[in-house]
């Protein structure tokens, strides 16, 4: 497959043909996904339908869409027909409204209707993403029974492995398996075979709904309205997708990015540009405190100029102690290891961490910083020493700080319902960055007032 | 639940029972895990025998090989007999192999073997984690034989759902589903109802096991040996965990530090200390390298001292350039939407840009950066864009220059066989550091030539 590109260049269209239906279609997908806009729309054509149609189930919401784009009609309706209802609300919300409801109308009545009931939740709500389209039971039925109903209504649903049990007013009761089902002797009642549904309504967050079924280690999970009526299932392959997508997502914005809305190599650099653009200039913005700090102490700078040489070195390290810290503390939220309420042990540990580093660091510094400020200036060994002191006292004030900055800021910002990635890695650095600055400097102040008052001496 | 921990250093023994006896086993999981070591052992013995059995399944290895320290033999022998062979490797990883030893005579020579066998494979194979308790189908048999051999072996199996089919000589041919079983007609062969195989080979890494069973939607992955003979399942949940491990390793390495071993708050200190401290040393050490560049500067920095206020923010805003760069594409070699042969293109749209935000930053610094130098300086108008025009300068090269390096980094380490998360965003500050002060001193010498030969004046 290397050469796809290169057949298609080529217009080797019968070698390319060939090559295209051998391949699996998630792997396709993803060859796909990597061409350009142009070659993408040429390779699809060369699949044969049934390939095709396998291949687009497997494609991301917005190469779906752009796919569509060349199709005629028939088969608009055709590839969006063959959807799951869920999959085809993604697709949806990636087309403009005009295209939307010609799609809408080309559907049959049972398909349109499941289709316009998911697009009736928020964007962000399960509900968008369940399938409609399920196994219920009674609790008064027998595992035979129950197979007989899983024979008869299962080809349509996404999902026959978990059974949702419910009773005479559509209220959510229990849950069984297709195994249990399966395993147990033919006149077995539900009820025996069912336990204690694990659900969510159908507006709780996708990612919330997704945690939920991946920590009870759920193929499914039943989800429900407000009165407890069971109206769909939310299937594991989407909850999987969920969490792929909210960890690109945190990635991007531990990076100081807004996440890119498709997939990389289609995104255009204008696009990439502007999920960057407004954090870079927050970002820069902030950092003029350094610019102030720094015109604050512009005496002892112009004083002690050796003093300067190390301010890359002190900011960049406080920046990643409190990256170290930020990223292991915002992972721990996400992954529901750490709460709001463990605030002041994860301070305690990370204060008492940082100090450690920072010690460690220090003495490293104190050595080497001796040796070279005594070589490059010689000012001899006692003020070198102090220089260096100076240099290893801030490392371990900036380290303890950046450590508890960097968990403080992740733990107050889920609190108050901002996503803890947005505040991680580079908004640290950022503040850190000033803060260190001020503990650098007054550290000097105090260590070296003679040398300070003595005046441009040191520099030289 | 709020108050379980309360409820413990109270001794208040009945309620707490009556709390826990209350709750599912994954949300006591995740309680016990953020209860201190002796409040969870305590909490532990207070659960009904078949809830602690629950959770005992459910918690990590680490904490369950804390647990059975305290446990009398005969109890350790159930908790152990009870787990699925491919979690009792996972558990016994984590005990001295002492225990381990112990552990395993103690097991039926049934579970001894299973276990024995995945102990085999290297720690980081899918062999390891797959599931050795599988229901293997032959071709030749109809639907309702499949069914009934389900239901005479499939209690002890794993998973149900995905049935692998072999060959006499143990061959993987193909795969079917219990769904395809259960609504074919009963005499349909199972040749009719099974597909061509996606499988692994039982070496296999596990994080690409884990990928590739996503990617294909698949609930479980038939596992092969090197003559493509049946050996295990991996299913869906082990798969689930194997990414959230890769995509925490990746969250802490991109953080600059090695991913911890347990949960956050069941780490010590000094086990925290520990997985950042190499990394924040090397870090430093490669730091070193912007005060060798300040130092060779310095005539520059001392005769226009104006220039080193500008320093912690110029560095610090190519950090923020390239930590984006390198996020944003290590997560898309990570989810594969990027691979090595695409180098030329990533390279190229990352110059770009870095360059267009490189641009809209300078503009924004030129403005604010002569109004700023020209207030606190009166240098004259000209003098002051001139510095300013420094400072624009330089981030457009230092932005164009981090998000390109930001970009190469990760894909080379790829390349490499270096996870692309640990190049990443601090490694990539600490190098842009330096070549970025070189970029601005060298702008500042041909732009500012005059002042710099006129010495110390500027500064005051």
């Amino acid at each position: 497959m290397e050469q796809l590109d290169r057949l298609l260049r080529d217009q080797a269209w019968d070698t390319a043909r060939r090559e295209l239906a051998g391949m699996r279609p998630f792997d396709l997908a993803e060859e796909l996904t990597r061409l350009d806009r142009t070659e993408r729309a040429v390779a699809f054509r060369l699949l044969p339908k049934d390939l095709a149609l396998a291949v687009f189930e497997a494609l991301d919401p917005p190469v779906q869409g752009e796919l569509l784009e060349g199709l005629r009609a028939d088969a608009v309706r055709e590839f969006v027909g063959r959807l799951d209802p869920d999959d085809r609300v993604e697709l949806l919300d990636e087309l403009p409204a005009k295209v939307v409801n010609k799609v809408l109308a080309d559907l049959s009545p049972h398909e349109r209707r499941l289709t316009t009931e998911l697009l009736g939740y928020p964007p962000d709500a399960v509900g968008r993403m369940m399938s409609p389209e399920y196994v219920a039971l009674k609790s008064t039925m027998t595992a035979a029974q129950a197979l007989e109903r899983v024979r008869s209504v299962g080809t349509a649903a996404e999902t026959v492995y978990t059974l949702p049990v419910i009773a005479e007013d559509r209220r959510l009761i229990g849950v069984t398996s297709l195994r249990r089902v399966v395993l147990a002797p033919p006149d077995t009642r539900i009820a025996e075979l069912m336990t204690e549904p694990i659900s969510a309504r159908a507006l709780t967050d996708q990612e919330r709904a997704a945690r939920l079924l991946q920590e009870a280690d759920l193929l499914a999970l039943p989800i429900v309205d407000a009165e407890d009526r069971l109206v769909g299932v939310f299937t594991f392959d989407d909850a999987m997708e969920v969490l792929e997508g909210e960890a690109t997502e945190d990635a991007a914005r531990i990076g100081g990015a807004e996440p890119l809305s498709v997939p990389y190599l289609i995104a255009g650099v204008g696009h990439i540009a502007r999920t960057r653009a407004l954090w870079l200039l927050v970002l820069m913005v902030a950092a003029t405190l350094t610019v102030l700090v720094l015109s604050t102490f512009e005496a002892e700078l112009e004083a002690v100029v050796v003093l300067a040489l190390f301010v890359p070195l002190l900011i960049g390290t406080g920046g990643n102690a409190g990256a170290q810290a930020a990223t292991t503390v915002t992972r721990a939220i996400a992954v529901g290891e750490v709460r709001f309420r463990d605030f002041a042990r994860v301070l305690g540990r990370e204060a008492r961490v940082g100090v450690l580093l920072g010690g460690m660091l220090a003495l490293v510094a104190f050595l080497a910083g001796t040796v070279f400020i005594e070589v490059t200036r010689q000012l001899g060994l006692a003020d070198s020493a102090r220089i260096a002191g100076v240099l290893s006292l801030s490392l371990i004030g900036i380290c303890a700080l950046a450590a508890t900055a960097g968990a403080l800021m992740p733990m107050v910002a889920h609190r108050i319902g901002i996503d803890p990635a947005v505040v991680s890695a580079p908004f640290i650095t950022t503040t850190v960055d000033a803060t260190g600055l001020v503990i650098y400097f007054l550290v000097a102040r105090a260590l070296l007032s003679d040398m300070l008052a003595a005046g441009a001496g040191a520099g030289a």
